[in-house]
């Protein structure tokens, strides 16, 4: 048997898996919660069920861990349990999303919990590995290195704003309020980056096998949440040059800075680097630089067509 | 750093821990909702905290592994989050009892998540390892074997009506409903078996590392829930003994048959195995023997006084 695969898994106690002993092992957990981290009336549910497991995959590319296996717990209110029909209906999407994006990354699903829950609940587990000492952590950037961040920001705020329109609109028609929005084929792609983020596991892999970046995290919070979370990590400052941001087509910069669950990577890596400009067919942008953090000066800064602003963390906050 | 250690905690991506090449690794989650595994208002919050972390070391125990580290995704109502008194006093308790049980069992929480959930909600990830080839599984029951369980059985069911009978009483004094229970005194001991249950992990690792059981699981749905799983696993059928029952003083024979959350271990081993009356301070009682399954029959007897009876799978559903 391989190391790093599973030896046994859902019908036990537990699942069994072997590792090599010249790698690390990387844990992740992530809860998402209905009217919080998604909508049942609002997310698809094949979307739920990808977004469920982007949000750990992608915690294991910002390690630059490859995936090993994925463990779900899931908890959903007796109206998705007992009816038959409706439950396989949805439970039949939510898997059909989680296990396509399972499958595109070779991670098996090796374990999981299933209960009934007045609100719908979905944990997801992931375990990855990542040989000895490579793991990317957030607490290596060092004054002068460069950021950088892999594809384009605010396409899932911007989803997500179009996603509000069209259920305040369905709200407007007599049609019960229940009732799950049908998303417009011609919306489709607009809403693609919200629905369906792609971890970004091959860039994570790429950078940590070439030990290229001094600290990396993924965009789940918004860039300026994240950027303070990996500053703070390394004991730095960050600065963002407004006009080299990736935003992506119909987003804001107010929703490439702000917004969050993009999934993309953001690292320092040092000056001298040679950072390419796309890995494994996905873009990376300079974005940025690390500085040293003199007490009393803010901890980010966005440099503009203005001058110099202080760049406050106002991380997207889901239906809160 | 020793093999089976957790190199990074929380504050990172992911929590990053090694293992020997020469253990395999054993993975469980196990999701408790409010309203069907505890209730916020019944069960003490450190009681809550320490039966969250039994479920998942008790699935350990069963796989014969040693704890490694333990995850925790917590989702809890805006009542316990914001209001910052009460919050401190149940995350507080909650805490200290799931730590107080990870101490004993030297097991670190490395990580998990927090968010805000209408309904209280924990998830635990137990991650525990196990020399490779040593897991019991529930697969290996072999006709003629020997069944045994330890320690008592019913305790928690028993300590679970009582917990009823209080509330009930509760609710005919002018106290509002949602007061939580207090317990007296007098009655803890009897609720102890439910609220504080001891996960068998020492006894496990006894088993796994002497290579004495076909086949073992924890009881947590119940006697005749977990034996029917195991026998189902192994492809055999079980005989229990009803006067062998090591019931809790205080309990029903019928608790101790289908009552859950006993987490005791439930294992069968060769006869002519020198399976000793205790392993490591707890007492092992013989209970039955594995036959072989003739089809048509039932998968699981019961020997009493009157003779062999059919024994169903009634395992305790909790505030079903």
């Amino acid at each position: 048997m391989p190391a790093g695969s599973v030896k046994l898994g859902i019908g036990d106690d537990c699942a069994l898996l072997r590792l090599s002993s010249a790698e690390e092992l990387a844990v992740t957990t992530d809860l998402s919660i209905d009217g919080r981290h998604f909508r049942l009336d609002w997310h698809p549910p094949d979307a739920i069920g990808h977004r469920t497991l982007a949000r750990g995959l992608s915690d294991l590319a910002a390690m630059g861990a490859r995936p090993v296996a994925a463990f779900l717990s899931l908890g959903l209110p007796s109206s998705l349990v007992q009816k038959a029909k409706a439950r396989r209906a949805w439970i039949d999407g939510f898997l059909i999303g989680l296990v396509k994006l399972a499958e595109s990354h070779q991670v098996p699903l090796a374990g999981g919990d299933l209960a009934e829950s007045p609100v719908a609940v979905a944990d997801i587990v992931l375990i990855g590995a990542v040989p000895r000492g490579k793991a990317l952590l957030r607490s290596g950037a060092q004054p002068g290195d460069l950021l950088y961040v892999s594809g384009s920001l605010g396409g899932s705020a911007a989803g997500l704003t179009l996603l509000e329109e069209i259920a305040i609109e369905l709200q407007q028609t007599p049609i019960p309020r229940s009732r799950r929005i049908r998303i417009p084929a011609s919306l489709r792609a607009a809403l693609a980056p919200h629905l369906y983020p792609a971890p970004r596991i091959a860039q994570g892999l790429w950078l940590s096998s070439r030990s290229m970046a001094t600290a990396a995290i993924d965009i789940s919070d918004g860039l300026s949440t994240d950027l303070a979370h990996l500053c703070r990590a390394s004991r730095v400052a960050g600065e963002i040059d407004a006009a080299a941001l990736p935003i992506h087509p119909g987003a804001t910069r107010a929703q490439a800075l702000h917004g969050g669950e993009d999934y993309e990577l953001l690292f320092a890596a040092p000056a001298s680097a040679r950072v390419p400009r796309s890995i494994a067919g996905v873009p990376i942008t300079r974005i940025g630089r690390v500085l040293p953090r003199p007490s009393g000066k803010p901890l980010l800064t966005l440099l503009t067509e203005r001058g110099t602003l202080p760049l406050e963390s106002r991380g997207w906050e889901h239906f809160s």
